[in-house]
């Protein structure tokens, strides 16, 4: 098979921003996987825009896809952010061990789809509420009036949940989400957590002080601290912020 | 194991509404699966408000889930359409045979995933732009403005992309979208272009004449006549269209 375990992993993601292809990232990292990024390789945009645009050979095994990020491995192509999250986290051991626990992959799978649909797709429709193909520019005011209701209602109940995940028995021992152990869910919430207090650094600085989601707060803290995710961090592949999911814009930046 | 396979599913979703729950309902129909739906039990919407309240105990074995459709099977209690989809698909037979293919499964989950954001979340978030807390008569101007580049932009853009993926040698031979056999993807998209249909009846109806989108048509078709599927789509199980994710505003229905 070409998908054998040395066979290095590609990732087709738009340079410049972190956004989704950031999971990926962290993921990988954390695994210290051998991998290519088209952020930082020659003509990376080109291969971007040839898979989106359907300039890309059908070979006949892979269906098109839609949108990066995209990974490749091997012969598979395969898209969509918790897609590649599984399919890495079983290979990369960023999954519960299914010898041991034969279903905790879907009880993983849900927090992590979760976390994206509440932290990272909706902050994303924070600053594009009308249409995704339109410039903030020309949708601020339906953005200021999103913006409102996510860092009132939306925020603090999402992370309400995550909080009374990490304080329930399925846990575990630990900072973890599930069953005491790091999984690529755990991952996603560092990077939402991170993102979000980039966007919104008035109302989560509050929720951090207020100490109701400690936990969370604490998770971010223990994934940062990860050795490999630590040296990532620092690194210049890490990415800054800026015109992707996560954005500063000072008059969304709501005073809880 | 209490999750043997003579143990029936139990699907917690909304009674009243189609929604979500829905391609849950089609698989488990599709297969023809012992299962019972809150829907159709009496407290059945107890039930799920128990859970979303947080009010269900903590098990120590399943996290906290944050919204339905949920699928309790035995002990295993998981959240998140997608997440559910994958794990009935493989119990069920509406993914690609492992032995035979076996990243098929990430290739199924791919499709499914991009006709639930572009097909079913895009649209829920034309009749709620602003905020899903809010009534539909609360966002009514900026409802109109994201529908109509939905129906310009999105909407053509989705279908031409799964047009693509049923024009390409990775779909088989018959109407399904991956190596030739019904998978979880179809019934999923099946349900979103129904419920477009229902929505987006002007626009549907111009997409369908103009013949551009020919196979998701006849997918849509095919899916319907399935025995099982249209057993199902005659019986008081299928719920009418109302309140839902595909709402029917005239003011939305727009003139493509």
């Amino acid at each position: 098979m070409a998908t054998a375990k040395d066979v290095p992993y590609h990732l087709i993601y738009w340079p410049g921003i972190p956004g989704r292809g950031e999971h990926i990232r962290l993921v990988l990292e954390e695994a210290g996987a051998a991998y290519s990024d088209t952020a930082f390789t020659e003509g990376g945009i080109g291969e971007v825009l040839a898979f989106i645009q359907g300039e890309t050979p059908d070979d006949g095994i892979n269906p098109p896809v839609f949108a990066p990020p995209i990974l490749k491995h091997g012969e598979l192509v395969i898209s969509q952010t918790p897609n590649i999250l599984q399919y890495l986290g079983g290979r990369l051991g960023l999954v519960p061990d299914p010898e041991k626990d034969r279903d905790g992959l879907y009880r993983v799978n849900s927090l992590a789809l979760t976390a994206l649909d509440g932290l990272s797709n909706e902050p994303h429709d924070c600053h594009h509420p009308i249409a995704s193909g339109l410039y903030y520019e020309d949708q601020k005011p339906e953005s200021k009036r999103r913006s409102e209701d996510y860092v009132k209602n939306r925020l603090p109940r999402f992370l309400t949940y995550f909080e009374r995940v990490l304080r329930s028995r399925s846990s575990g021992e630990g900072p973890w989400l599930y069953g005491g152990n790091l999984t690529y869910a755990d991952l996603v919430l560092f990077q939402c957590v991170d993102g979000l207090k980039f966007m919104f650094p008035k109302a989560m600085a509050k929720l951090e002080r207020e100490g109701e989601h400690a936990k969370v707060f604490a998770l971010h803290q223990a994934v940062a601290e990860r050795p490999r995710i630590a040296a990532y961090l620092k690194s210049p592949r890490r990415q800054k912020y800026s015109n992707g999911i996560y954005r500063y814009y000072e008059e969304l930046d709501i005073e809880p």
